[in-house]
């Protein structure tokens, strides 16, 4: 208790959106795993700190899944035991601290079908509801994970085959899902009708299907990106590689997530037909426009804002440079020393080059601002530093309201634009301006129409009512691919730790 | 592959029966999982390849598990996280290398009178049967585990509360059960109408209830022996420590397992009612008189056949000695050499004494003699000793049929006693000569009447026909607290590493 | 064997200069060691491989090392175990596979004067010399470090103190050394008297002082730059915390190693009196000016050439973009398919940006150039995302000659520039054109007169000659802060490693 | 702090002599290293906190060494890298917590005739004396072992071959010492003029060359007993297997250690020609006959008590049997309920069996008492479980001075014997009788006669002056093969951890 005061927890973007999910899939390929893998590790950047492979070998499904990075996780050996032609991938963020591996994904269970494989990115909304409906009627759940809900869904399903218990099943569910499925014989792929979350079908040398949450996982695989699995999708792939495209939902108006440009996808990624490094060089570009500023500098936060900032830069005719230096050896957790150090938590990852800054007016350009304290740390350091003046300018509007759909975000209380008005917002971090990308402008960078996009933790506006969460319930109690800590109709949850 | 050739496996008991499992639980502690902690590690002789420990605080369930012995699986840290005032605890013998994390004890589940955790000790022999109906209406498994069947039926049940529901679900199950139940307020302890294993009930100071398979485990946490759970009970203990007993079934004649006696439990223990060390010493006794020698040496293989030479010395008043020294550091592997030496595998173990056996005629007494293998590698190694003659005494009748209630032996064909007649299994170990205890002489040092006990192993005559299984299926292919690969109806299966 | 084909190690800089060593030291502080380990964290980019710190608590030395990164060695209870207000530390570089524990650093020893602990940035020139010497009287080696031949030096010294036997033995080593040494109540500073590596004097608050290698290191701690340690000062700090500084040598012309500006140290530390960031950004300025291009865009090969970039563009008048994106969770080693992909070590760490690239005329600007094969990938890489000519520019000279100062250079066989002309060299990696800094424009850009620095690598121009190394030996065989594998005078050599 | 207090530490032998040392070697055998691996397995009882092999291959050398038992510490992947045809090992005791890697043996450097390896059972008594003198000619410690003082001499010896540099250095050094060491070329075993530690010959197929301290090496690596390298023996095998015997010393009268006895060589081995467990049963038979009691049943204190309670039930005509059952399951550590559990510590090892003793008068056998708390609890929990009378027997005299060659006991403060009468300690461990084998009876066991052997721990009086120590200086200051913790003559010490 008293030690663990002094070493703090350094997440790769401690006051900042956790990230969600990613996942992939290979099939028809004499070293599947190893394809999973690579895109996996092209996918890090999704999810942080877990991952599993599933396998199958002769009918055989093997899974491997641990917490950490992609690379620590799977070794050469663990790689060698998952043979096989077909393989699913999951990486994740989960709960520090919660190794729970009963939500580990992919989700393995066997069924009168046979043995049956799940990776999930995204967020149900109506999955606690399902499950009371399914408790009542006498179902177990291993893990609080809402895609449990979805492999009883298939499993109760009367229809014969897979994909048409598949297509009965998300009937049921309402929320946020681009997923990938294995069977013994088949993978398949489905996005939800309002295609919240990204997932895209490649091709590896002859002709053989990979699908991934993001471009730059078919890059490292040596794929070709081929298209986006289309929002209502379930594309079955197998059993002897033949392809097909169900459609079971109603067509309905696509709300793919604003954000995937904003900060979670990778700059060298195209992510729903565009990309995302374009798109953020413009937001930079709009942002300048929106917010000029008399400056000598433009600094980005990285290394989240550099794409923006070059943007900015470029926009307003100002040079750019690293201002801020980061240091990329940051581990999991940093030892304080007692006699405390100004800045620390902020000091350990970036570090102000005096020599760019001193008596220089300064714009420091990130994508986002979520509690505002990590950001009111910099400026400090900054001006600690000798700049003049620092312009803060952030490439997207206030983050007003918490993500139902795969995103981590805080609760609105935690979320300081939802709670200051912009003045305040520029007081607390001690910025000589403030600027916000407006909703307007952020569409025009991104190249489409207000509505087109899902930009709710932007506007409150929710495509798809949460029926699961009170109002304003946070990610924190249940949210992305599975809460750790469920509380039970009996008041009680489960949680677990494996030696 | 090739390396493997060069590293052989060298469990406790390498050509003999695998161990089962043991439970343990504690109500009303302040260190319940502690308490369960130091009852598994005394058990730690029924399984030891797994472990572990669910405990409920404030509601909240959570559990720790792993592979290995006791001791390195909890450390301070998560005996610490598991708080609580009541716990259950599991020991379990695992197929080697594979670690499936879904079949680990205490299972635990959530449903809709909340989270519920259970340890099984034994097997249920219509598991299958139950499993394919199940899933035939829409059932999903996340283990490959018999006892998962038996949640599933309790989620099933209409009953309101848990102690009712459970009654209805072991109306339909068969087989061996020795079971450790708690959900947030309640230890449930059930034991099937056979009372095939064992289950004891215990006391600590202020009248505190614990449970354990063995008495050994009450003196290692200071309790006080009450009585053994009746076969056919359900105790129930909680809310508020009132305690009660139900008998769902309809009586029947118990048919406890007369193989605890011979080998599975620890000396110290109180099983069924008689001390095991006692009976073994009168197994060995008995077995002077049937089979006397004329020898200068009674020598015991370590550990097992100790109490029973001690027995037969006495018996036959000849000196006892250990001529055979255990190393008692073997790990779990051991590496070979590639020039191979005699009779390298027993050599780890067990060194022979040459100053005690040169040229005298010495009786090796061990407790059973699965394949044979091990004991023609002794035979000659004490005979290279200087052994003049080798006299093998065996403590039990010949073992000639499987176990079907969680006792995991080799099928049939490998028994060396149902395919080869005492003069043929004399000759093949290499001994002068060969004497088994008679299934009567077996009864009269246990104290009981033939039919009193199940004896299946020794007369193929089981008290309850094992549905599961084919003439003569092992529990290689389903057994104990579950089989690891278990074969889909689809003709899959499940497997998986944690990382 | 067969599966080593398909892990393949991923170094940060595969096909680079492997780093050298940085050094640290605190005096006087109630958490000395905790600060030792912010200043190794901010100097983990000299030496990525090992890390050791030793801390002086009652007189008594305690040492806690380990491979890996900075992060990984010290955990909350190794730091609390090295008590005491006065420390030093060692990160270094290690040759993959070996981890000898005796050569790991801060080397310690006993001798009569107490224990005593050298942490060792550089390479002597005649250590192997001096160890000959030492052998034929009788010393015995633990180690394969130059270091351990000071330590014998100082334990030979007839000198009564400390200061004054390593004044004694630094009379008789040459070559690069800035050494923190630490006994039971000093800390001593040295710097060579050519000053090849930095070493610089900070201070915390109430004047505590500290030295690190670069002042990044106090950017971290929380303390101000004071002064470099001069090229051949000794500078005693203790007992009593009083300093004074020695100069046993005869002053000579210093000769800073260039090398720091161009790619060791980071860029916001200043070395030499001079900020890093600035002479890099310099650098690419004055390379632009020397070797213009028509093109559309400005793309460093990030992280290490970045600053040159940003000058170049500046000064080229050219956009800048990050045409390549750099994965930073690239791990240890990574497993690659067996099925080749093109380009996979490179992929793995890089990847393109087509929609930057496509169709562009682009300037990659590197800061060196060692074998040309990661540049060749580099360049096909951006020719296949499309860019239409691809022009490279390095921001210094050719290297065409290996450092015995500490560096861990390449033989002269690899460097290519020592075996290609430019025009080769083009050729060889593929690009449009190829353009070198010169020696010239390099020392312009770092502010300095040719002669002033120890640019060595650039010219063949050694300002010390190498006694232990033939002509071209290279550190492979005996380098930096200690080869693992010295053949012995009889033949043989040392190796160890530890479970 | 607060936690450590309720996790305490089980040692194999809590209140007991700490084991000492075990060393083997082999010579000429393409699997040197494995077949020293399968020695210092058989040696494990001789130590059993931290092992080490050294192997030359092609006249390079190697070192595995690790802290655990030798099946954790050598991996089939470590066995491996240690190719080459011969090899030495070493199995060591070490200070819990203090894992300081430069005391690992076999000890490795590097000297002019090459590199050399050196394994040592035993302890020097004038080392300090040496090592001072050598400190101050100018000698460097890396460690604070007792045998790098034995490296010193010999590097420091004019005399041209390895051999005669090491018959000039023994002739320097007064002590214990049993020792293995290899060059590059040769294995050299050593054993001083009293003969004080084992060590034999043996011959693998092909009389290939052997050494280990005890024969159940021997056994195990399928090898044939030849013969004790003799009292002050220097057996030189190599370069080309030739073996030649050098005796440097004046002859002396030998002392080989009783204790070996009493207490530490494996009851299987031989060792000064007699085999351990047949004295073992004769000096519970002399103990019998000496101190004979009115008794129902003899109990050992198992594993060390067993063959003297067999020796003594069988001298006085009782029944011999199990009363306590050891639990071999025990780690390391063991968590402790912080609501204490009456004699908590000795349970997690040995549980009584009431049924054999309730009610019985027992004679417990043990063979010694060192501190009697633990003794103290048997006692109790042996009356506890229902005995009427408790006689204890040590089968040798009262314990009563600290050892200085080689045997880790505690000092004479602790040493219970050393400060109270025979009365007063059978009144603190609670006995009806207590009677310990006279000087005169334990030679009489033996076979020897009194002045042969070592017998100072029981007369204090020693053969050979310990001039490093005061008046009962104990070996936790300076002991074994190496204090962790040496004060300097300036006051300080060395400590060190690896991570």
């Amino acid at each position: 208790m008293n030690d663990a005061r002094r070493s703090i927890s350094i997440s790769p973007r401690g006051d900042a959106f956790r990230d969600e999910c990613g996942v992939a899939a290979v099939f028809g390929h004499p070293e599947a795993a190893k394809m999973v893998y690579l895109a996996l590790y092209a996918l890090q950047h999704r999810g942080q700190e877990a991952a599993g492979i599933v396998s199958v070998e002769d009918e055989k499904m093997r899974r491997h899944a641990g917490t950490g990075h992609v690379a620590e996780i799977f070794r050469e050996e663990a790689l060698q035991a998952l043979g096989g032609t077909h393989s699913i991938g999951h990486v994740r963020y989960s709960t520090a601290g919660e190794s729970s591996r009963d939500n580990a994904q992919p989700l393995v269970m066997s069924h009168r079908r046979g043995p049956l494989a799940v990776a999930h990115n995204g967020n149900l909304v109506n999955a606690q509801e399902i499950r009371r409906r399914l408790e009542r009627v006498g179902s177990i759940f291993r893990s609080t994970s809402d895609t449990e809900v979805l492999l009883h869904l298939v499993a109760r399903s009367r229809a014969e085959g897979l994909p048409e218990a598949l297509c009965e099943a998300i009937r049921e569910i309402r929320g946020a899902y681009s997923l990938v499925i294995c069977d013994q014989r088949r993978v398949i792929a489905v996005r939800d009708p309002h295609g919240f979350r990204p997932l895209s079908l490649g091709r590896l040398e002859q002709g053989r299907p990979v699908l991934a949450s993001e471009t730059c996982a078919f890059d490292l695989m040596g794929a070709r990106f081929e298209r986006d699995i289309e929002p209502g999708e379930v594309l079955v792939i197998g059993p002897d590689s033949e392809e097909s495209s169900l459609f079971p939902l109603p067509k309905q108006q696509p709300h793919p997530c604003i954000f995937e440009y904003v900060y979670f996808s990778r700059p060298d990624s195209r992510v729903f037909g565009r990309s995302v490094g374009d798109i953020r060089r413009a937001l930079g570009a709009q942002l300048a426009s929106e917010h000029p500023a008399e400056a000598d500098l433009v600094v980005p936060v990285p290394d989240s804002g550099v794409a923006a900032a070059i943007g900015y830069a470029r926009g307003a005719g100002l040079p750019f440079d690293f201002g801020l230096v980061r240091n990329h050896y940051v581990g999991r957790t940093f030892i304080e020393p007692s006699q405390s150090i100004r800045h620390f938590g902020v000091k350990v990852k970036l570090n102000p080059v005096r020599s760019l800054m001193a008596g220089r007016r300064v714009v420091l350009v990130d994508d986002s601002l979520v509690r505002g304290t990590t950001m009111h740390k910099i400026v400090t350091m900054v001006k600690d530093a000798g700049a003049r003046e620092v312009h803060v300018r952030i490439s997207c509007p206030p983050t007003v309201s918490p993500c139902y759909y795969g995103v981590d975000t805080p609760r609105s209380e935690e979320l300081i634009a939802a709670n200051a008005t912009i003045a305040e917002i520029r007081e607390y971090i001690g910025a000589d301006s403030l600027g916000y990308l407006s909703l307007d402008g952020m569409h025009r960078a991104v190249g489409g129409e207000i509505g087109e996009f899902c930009a709710a933790c932007y506007t409150g506006d929710y495509p798809l009512a949460p029926t699961d969460f009170g109002r304003d319930a946070s990610q924190d109690e249940f949210g992305g691919s599975g809460p750790e800590d469920l509380r039970q109709p009996g008041g009680g949850a489960m949680e677990e730790t494996s030696g």
